[in-house]
């Protein structure tokens, strides 16, 4: 059995919410599994010096129109959120305490809390939100809201992101296969072409 | 007629190079001319607060590897080269000094020098190798020579390295087609979309 995909994602990057949608069905038409690890990119922009892409002078009103025409060329549903950039730290604690549980249905609230955001327009830093999300998922409201609040997922959520920055993720999406870094939805097509070959 | 394709790039840039040997395929395909423009990415930095991707710490080790495994995905040959990064600014007044006489000629001689760099790992930013690639273009090596330190030369560069800014380029490939902006050598999937469907 091959190793699962890495796929290590910021909650409010489009980008990746794009590979979101995708990196399911592409590791299984190559028979892998995928292990979600929501980070913040935030703590990686210490290293790097980036900053979020609408921030900076020139590149900000290119991403703008970028992000926009990147989700309809993929397929995927997309409406530019406001308030953009938001804090991932909610939902990111929200993903671990119930990745804890259930890895698969917190696969499956990853991608509701991305729809939320990306389509519904739904601020999901918002802890009312992302117990929203999580009710809708079936969970139990009240277990959420104290599971945020929680010193112990709260520890659990840091040491999850600085295990992503030893990995080597500093954008969103990151996606390493048996060691290899691919870095952006731009690179779908590479790791499909990785996979497919084991290397090229 | 339709307008030509505006692609810029920077003689040191790995990504410029690799679309550098597909931009005019792409435009023939779809009726398309392609006007070349080289520009020093160093100076869109100032604006971008960017730096020269090797030199960012994490980016920098995936970078190294992302050029290669790009320019295999594309079939494009590739050898790292050393040194990297390096100054863009004598191929490029070279480049506007050929161009103000003939375009074509100095697309050719901009893809000879780009293959001088990354296949035959000659550093261009040296006069004397800038003055040789032109002298295997058939060009007279002391025209060349001439041109290069002419400060009528060096201004028509300033201007152009400035209307770049000005259209917003700030990496590179940074291609625009009817005023539609794409970053990247990774974007050549979305020029081809969109020079079919005139947007999407």
């Amino acid at each position: 059995m091959p190793s699962p995909i890495e796929f290590y994602f910021d909650f409010s990057s489009p980008y990746g919410y794009i590979a979101s949608e995708k990196i399911d069905a592409l590791a299984s038409k190559h028979g892998r599994e995928v292990t979600w690890r929501p980070y913040l990119l935030g703590v990686a922009f210490k290293t790097t010096g980036s900053a979020p892409l609408t921030s900076i002078p020139m590149k900000g009103a290119y991403h703008l129109r970028d992000m926009i025409r990147t989700a309809k060329y993929y397929g995927v549903a997309y409406h530019h959120p406001s308030p953009f950039p938001i804090s991932p730290v909610t939902p990111s604690r929200a993903f671990y305490w119930l990745h804890a549980k259930d890895s698969k249905l917190a696969r499956d609230f990853a991608k509701a809390l991305y729809r939320a955001y990306f389509v519904d327009g739904i601020d999901i830093s918002s802890a009312d939100n992302t117990v929203a999300v999580c009710a809708r998922c079936g969970l139990n409201a009240d277990s959420v809201r104290a599971a945020i609040a929680d010193q112990a997922v709260k520890d659990l959520t840091r040491v999850e992101v600085a295990k992503a920055i030893e990995r080597g993720a500093f954008g969103s999406p990151f996606i390493i296969i048996d060691g290899e870094p691919f870095w952006g939805s731009d690179r779908l097509d590479q790791v499909d072409r990785w996979l497919q070959t084991g290397g090229w």
